[in-house]
């Protein structure tokens, strides 16, 4: 069965311009997918609020159920293309609340995920950047993983990349690549957006994968746009600008192995000093 | 007492030129000190491996007891300066065995620490570096921090830095500096250096600084130098070239503090969902 795992596969990024115009949002991400999977990709991941301007007075009258009419979309999206399809994130009501929610398709079409973010964005940096997700949103309380054929994929959304404990219990987990749709801004953007995608791949010795909607400077929230891949030794191996583009990464997981075995940092680790674990597996 | 604390303070990171001449490293590592603290610094940082080349041939020659003459001179280094002084690391020979190991003295120049390197650096990347250091060095068993009228310290020697769990249980125990003497080389230093420091600076919010020997390129370990100083927004605010030099860096821990409170992960991680602990405190 192990002689069945392939080793390199291609990833693709979808840099969405998202608009106000959901139905157009959707048919453009689809479109987009489809390309994708055309130049050989078996995983595809969507940006943030794909189908939705982020931004809390938006939250609510984007929201929908799951199903419902974008996850419906994902779903046909990733069996048509025969992908993976991480599907970004969109608002989800339930019960009454709302979250920030991703899911994730297999290539049949079934859902194979649904990860809530768990941690919501809000911070204030005076005179540049002040945001309150909690003010209409509602935490996801569990961690989110999913296997396909190739390796296994930790997912996060946005903020929950600032949080190094999430990476480090995905990869003791077996997690080869994680991803986080996010859509950083203008002020963190240039100073961290890289950064933790950098520092989250060269600590636990994974790919990581970001994509943020491409940058509408008219919009109320700017996103710094730049989705990126990058590879187990730090590196930045593929980027976008800010407009809609799709970008593709081959992610070697025999590579990823040989940089393993030069720095076995993961084999180093002291146990006997200090341990990173997960507290509960909740359902979210 | 709390207004006793001071917000603000210099630190400066000496890049010492190490040579064969133990003699010589120690007058001049001492004469670097008198020269930071004239510029008014009340921590001193000195590099990994100060007194001795680096390399597993060299270990056993220079190594010493702890006290010896290297961590005398060390002790009326700090006492004379009246600073802090983290004495980088040297070799150290207890018991029939060695170890890579900070001693750090107070103003009064009593020993405050002793920091023997926890994670040995054994690694091999074929063609570029190839490394192992438990050839003959035997490693600590304890995390070490010291405390300080400005702030608490957390002490990791080279390698330990790439295991983000040690700084991550510095800096839930209250340290807001790290410091991290070390030897990084020309494979892994142009890679991970920088992006270690400032990935462990902007994950804990904490300021980050190491001290690399000088570049020698007729060394057999030819030292990546750039001795830098990390803030907890994750920008550099002092890097030092190849060569031997002084660098230095205002710390200041209102900005730490107003870092804290703009972007407050520190606050908002999940503890009911995962968690990072120290296992134990054996004595090293």
């Amino acid at each position: 069965r192990l002689s069945l795992i392939k080793s390199k596969f291609r990833l693709a990024v979808v840099q969405l311009q998202v608009t106000s115009v959901k139905a157009d949002n959707l048919s453009r991400a689809r479109r987009l997918v489809q390309q994708a999977a055309g130049q050989g990709s078996k995983v595809v991941l969507l940006p943030e609020c794909f189908n939705s301007p982020y931004g809390t007075s938006f939250f609510s009258d984007y929201a929908e159920k799951i199903p419902g009419e974008s996850t419906q979309m994902l779903s046909e999206a990733a069996k048509e293309s025969q992908v993976y399809l991480v599907g970004g994130s969109i608002p989800e009501e339930d019960g009454g609340k709302l979250y920030n929610t991703c899911a994730v398709f297999g290539p049949g079409g079934e859902m194979i995920l649904k990860h809530r973010k768990i941690h919501l964005f809000d911070i204030n940096v005076p005179g540049k950047i002040c945001f309150q997700e909690s003010e209409t949103l509602s935490p996801g309380n569990s961690l989110s993983t999913f296997d396909t054929p190739f390796c296994k994929v930790g997912v996060g959304i946005c903020y929950d990349m600032r949080f190094a404990e999430l990476a480090q219990v995905y990869s003791r987990e077996g997690c080869q690549l994680l991803v986080y749709p996010g859509a950083f801004n203008m002020t963190t953007g240039p100073a961290h957006w890289e950064l933790l995608q950098r520092g989250r791949a060269v600590d636990n010795q994974v790919y990581v994968a970001t994509a943020s909607p491409a940058r509408d400077e008219a919009a109320s929230y700017v996103a710094w746009g730049h989705s990126t891949v990058v590879n187990p030794w730090g590196e930045v191996i593929s980027k976008a600008g800010a407009e809609e583009t799709v970008i593709y990464a081959d992610i070697d997981l025999q590579y990823l192995s040989d940089i393993r075995r030069q720095i076995p940092i993961t084999a180093q680790r002291r146990d006997d000093l200090y341990s990173v674990t997960s507290v509960q597996e909740a359902s979210g």
